[in-house]
């Protein structure tokens, strides 16, 4: 596994504004496309722009996205030259004395890159990736993949080495002559939650809730 | 305010798969613009695919995106023939037996068009409308905006006349062959949820939190 170069160092992903919101770090990259589940994946299409949201997963320097093989949209990303993959995360609203002064407070993720197919023999693995990525642990849990299966699949890696990493944590900041009008500000928290599971029918009642699951949701539980 | 075509209604839009995750409701459009944050913004910048997240707000059948006057992306955004907007709310994460059939229930909004640019004598409106749509309440609670303000902000406005509206809610159906081996099944209900206000400074700690930010949070609380 090769080290990706460090997010925002190619001149396309420099970050014109703002920059202090930049993060160059390979670790923050990580844990934002380790913790969410949709990126939006943006092509080309006969000259439009187009962007599906899609499950993925990461390994090493590398992200996977996969779709069925019947799908139009997953043949077509494979052909072109580049696709742009947006991961972002919603954290709170930052409420200021003006509207012009509120925000949010993010972490995003932008990869700029060519969808490489994942050949037959490396699919089953590929896929593992994507599920594991999701719930981590659940593939050693589940009814284990059939070829057939992967043969309906298609997926796809993107090489992490052209990426912007943007992290949106800013304090309310605002100028001397909004304060002391009776104006609030303020910060609303906002978190991804998960909730219990609820088992499917009689037979997944009946049995204990499954470790890659409990898991999940206790890191996403308040 | 004209009433927009339903969603999926011309060629581009009619899902080629799954056809049964389709909304042609424009109740259901609405809704989902209505309760998300986040819209993922694709373009095409040099004949490459761009996707960047923007905050955005509905009014009738129009669609408002609105960001710095300083950025080179949004300079950048009404000078396309088309721009495609991409809006997903997930919802949960459904583990059948095998990870061939998992999935996610999801809801999401795809929108095609032309990025117009809202003239000068509108701006103040039309910011306000991203503002009260992310917050309903908030601008009339806030400190007005100068025309200082809005000269610092460029805002388009994209037509909700073409557009793709998918839900997918489905259940587990694992096939009989999966079934009474001893795999669990269920759903993993995830939801956004607001989490107490934070005063940003002493003065707000002394007000009250005003209800524009009371009423969102207990919306979005469990």
């Amino acid at each position: 596994m090769s080290t990706p170069k460090p997010p925002g160092s190619s001149d396309k992903t420099t970050l014109k504004r703002l920059s202090y919101k930049a993060s160059g770090s390979t670790s923050d990259l990580y844990d934002i496309l380790d913790l969410n589940m949709v990126a939006h994946v943006g092509f080309v299409i006969d000259g439009a722009p187009m962007v599906i949201p899609m499950a993925y997963g990461r390994s090493g320097d590398k992200i996977y996205l996969h779709g069925s093989s019947g799908s139009r949209l997953m043949r077509h990303l494979d052909s072109q030259p580049q696709v742009c993959i947006s991961i972002t995360e919603l954290n709170a609203l930052k409420v200021s004395r003006s509207t012009f002064n509120s925000g949010m407070h993010y972490r995003s993720v932008v990869i700029f890159g060519k969808a490489e197919l994942v050949a037959e023999d490396q699919k089953m693995q590929a896929l593992d990736i994507v599920s594991d990525a999701l719930i981590p642990g659940r593939v050693a849990e589940a009814r284990p993949m059939t070829k057939k299966e992967a043969a309906a699949t298609i997926i796809v890696s993107v090489d992490l080495n052209e990426t912007s990493v943007k992290i949106a944590t800013n304090e309310v900041d605002d100028p001397e002559e909004d304060m002391n009008r009776g104006f609030w500000a303020g910060i609303i928290p906002l978190a991804s939650v998960a909730q219990p599971a609820v088992p499917a029918d009689e037979e997944s009642a009946g049995l204990p809730v499954p470790q890659s699951v409990r898991d999940f949701i206790a890191k996403r539980s308040r």
